[in-house]
């Protein structure tokens, strides 16, 4: 039996190798929030402050019924989940357009290409043909450990996959490759410090 | 009982003053697609020829009940529509990051502002503060002209009439300040055309 603190981290956790995990002892009282709620707030910090406009698409629906009980609105009756042909975040931060998804895996030591649909990656190709700022939010959910990974890195990884490469990516190329989003206060994920970082290596 | 021709248009149209109404006899077959339709079309072009990508958003809906039948997929059995927070399309072109709403309009002299949300044009102002290029595409479809309005131009008119201003954009306002776009033949609403001139424009 798995015994959770209160802040929803399971005890377990701290038995992770401590060269991986984060030297993060702060508790800003995350109390087990996804990834996508957590990247919500940012989103909705960032638009309060005038920093950046960036919002989650909503999830494609096909719908087939409808009634439209007198008095009352329109209730869906009969609808199916499509599957989203792009990536589910997108934006526009300083003049730059930001194009991204988020992804959380609980595996220890790599980011399984099973997160990835192959349209997201083809969505990604095309952005980054029209020079967006385009990567992923990668969330190893047992270390709490988050990371900007950029599109072009992704991107060659999955090539080399359909050509017999490995099916994932390690964490330490990750640590390697990508740029790390610590935990603060507000928001609870700064990614656009991330960004920053990011947009400064490709104008380098 | 207003005649159709197999295009769509009827026939009353050519009663329009000539002056207002597009001196374009040419058909392309539109078979009285809507603007949303015909933009959709725009955005499939624009992507598989690699010129931009830009797609239309999802409509936001809030699902309150799902069943999961036993081999086959979820289907959503209660679910209402929500209101947009944001314009319905976005988008990467060169760099530039896209924003806009499509609106038609059956009036003759004048665009309604009735036709905008008020969180639409918040949403437009905000993307603005982030250099994002940001429009309106209204067409008149009497006359079957369409525009890109600039958002700048079209934020200032929505705040004059909450200030007793006019509430609707007169025609031959939209003509001066908007950018038209000409039908085409692929794709029918070669709407980057304008977006060019547009941009010009802003960093001329």
């Amino acid at each position: 039996m798995t015994i959770h603190y209160p802040n929803g981290k399971s005890y377990l956790q701290s038995k992770q190798p401590k060269s991986l995990s984060q030297d993060n002892n702060t508790s800003f009282s995350r109390r087990g929030m996804s990834l996508e709620a957590e990247l919500n707030d940012a989103n909705a910090y960032y638009l309060a402050t005038g920093q950046a406009v960036v919002h989650k698409k909503p999830t494609p629906i096909q719908i087939v019924k409808v009634d439209y009980p007198q008095r009352s609105k329109a209730i869906i009756r009969e609808a199916y989940f499509r599957q989203p042909s792009t990536t589910d975040y997108n934006g526009v931060y300083r003049g730059f357009y930001l194009d991204f998804d988020a992804k959380e895996t609980k595996n220890k030591t790599a980011f399984p290409f099973r997160n990835f649909h192959a349209h997201q990656i083809e969505h990604m190709r095309q952005c980054l043909q029209q020079q967006a700022i385009c990567f992923a939010i990668i969330r190893f959910v047992i270390y709490d450990r988050i990371f900007l990974v950029p599109a072009d890195y992704l991107i060659s990884k999955w090539d080399e996959q359909n050509h017999g490469g490995r099916k994932s990516i390690p964490l330490t190329a990750i640590c390697e490759h990508g740029y790390e989003i610590k935990y603060a206060l507000n928001p609870l994920i700064p990614y656009l410090d991330a960004v920053d970082r990011f947009i400064k290596d490709i104008h380098r």
